[in-house]
């Protein structure tokens, strides 16, 4: 039987290496990505761009459009500035978006449920993002308990599992892994700025570069300010 | 310190008349309603009826359109019927929507965070939906433990409590308590079908008559057929 996906592609780093790992996995995916009004909508291309590069079964993009007037955060919201002054460890960073990670996995399990899924990859991370309560491993396992619980191929005995394969690993391992499964990072877009070409100094920018730099490798990208 | 509770309206009988309890718990009501291309739009404008007769703080409307797009229910799905034919005990309805208490719970919390809510109050009844996975009570739980650990109020120890308290009444005793609070049936709406007048034989327009019935109250609103 095909073994099938749902991956969160967001278009940055880290989701689009959990795609290459599903599909190493031997994966057929289903590749979802969420708009959600954030600043970095170029995220939404660079996702369609690894969609397309991995041949995805589809490429289903989710408009969330509350989100941004739920608001509350700095990538959703005008009034909030994107910091640039370092990650303060294990506070919540102001680019905390209420209960994303939750609405997200909700979202993808009724994705995969339709499709017929029971597998969804998440890119989270909690190391570099030890501030956001929703990238945190006992997050995960009691979203994997409540989605059981909560949709019909999880009482009928097919539960999704939450696959999240980056959640203990450094940015450079990320890119250590990426690099050996060829993942193609000259598509992906992780500025929190949003423009065409990377700031290099928000914190996402600087978290990548450290990364590549730590991995001994060169970020393919292109940066305004390096 | 002013207690405050988002109470997910549907407009329907036990979501409004969950509101009643909200309010009589001495909070004040944020009402949040799921526009999710569902067939009984009319209960939108039920909805909105029933948050002004009470005097929301706020009536947040949040459209959903993936979710029919998603489809694999008869509630959101043009190909499939609405079931006339009586509810099959224990097993899920052709009118599931996959994860939709999930995802209605997933933005509450968030919702709940960005106004400084603490209760989401949800009219979900483990009698005679005993066949959905999402209105039971061992989901909700799972679920309050998900949301406490992936939020940040969560985290800071303001959890948010989420408060079922239909879950085990049957029809007929939430109209009986909704009759002792006053609550408006005349401005709800439960067809499944979605007209301007009940249509009286669909599963939801039936359950609600045998409830009234069993009350010994009449439904104040009209129907096409009883």
């Amino acid at each position: 039987m095909e073994k099938r996906a749902v991956v969160i592609l967001s278009g940055g780093l880290d989701s689009t290496t959990c795609m290459a790992i599903a599909l190493a996995a031997g994966y057929r995916v289903w590749a979802l990505t969420f708009d959600y009004g954030q600043r970095h909508r170029v995220e939404i291309e660079a996702a369609r761009r690894v969609a397309q590069h991995y041949h995805a079964a589809e490429h289903r993009i989710v408009e969330l459009p509350f989100m941004r007037t739920i608001g509350g955060s700095a990538l959703t919201d005008d009034a909030l500035d994107v910091p640039m002054t370092g990650v303060v460890e294990n506070q919540i960073p102001v680019t905390y978006v209420p209960a994303r990670n939750l609405i997200f996995l909700s979202v993808a399990a009724a994705f995969a449920e339709t499709v017929g899924a029971f597998a969804v990859y998440l890119g989270v991370n909690a190391l570099d993002y030890s501030g956001y309560p929703d990238c945190r491993p006992e997050f995960i396992e009691a979203f994997t308990k409540t989605a059981r619980l909560g949709t019909k191929a999880g009482v009928n005995g097919l539960p999704i599992s939450v696959e999240t394969p980056l959640l203990s690993m450094s940015k450079a391992d990320i890119i250590r892994l990426g690099t050996t499964l060829q993942v193609p990072y000259e598509l992906t877009s992780s500025c929190y700025l949003g423009g065409d070409i990377a700031c290099g100094v928000c914190d996402s920018c600087r978290l990548r570069l450290k990364g590549f730099a730590e991995a001994g490798q060169s970020d393919p990208l292109q940066y305004a300010s390096v």
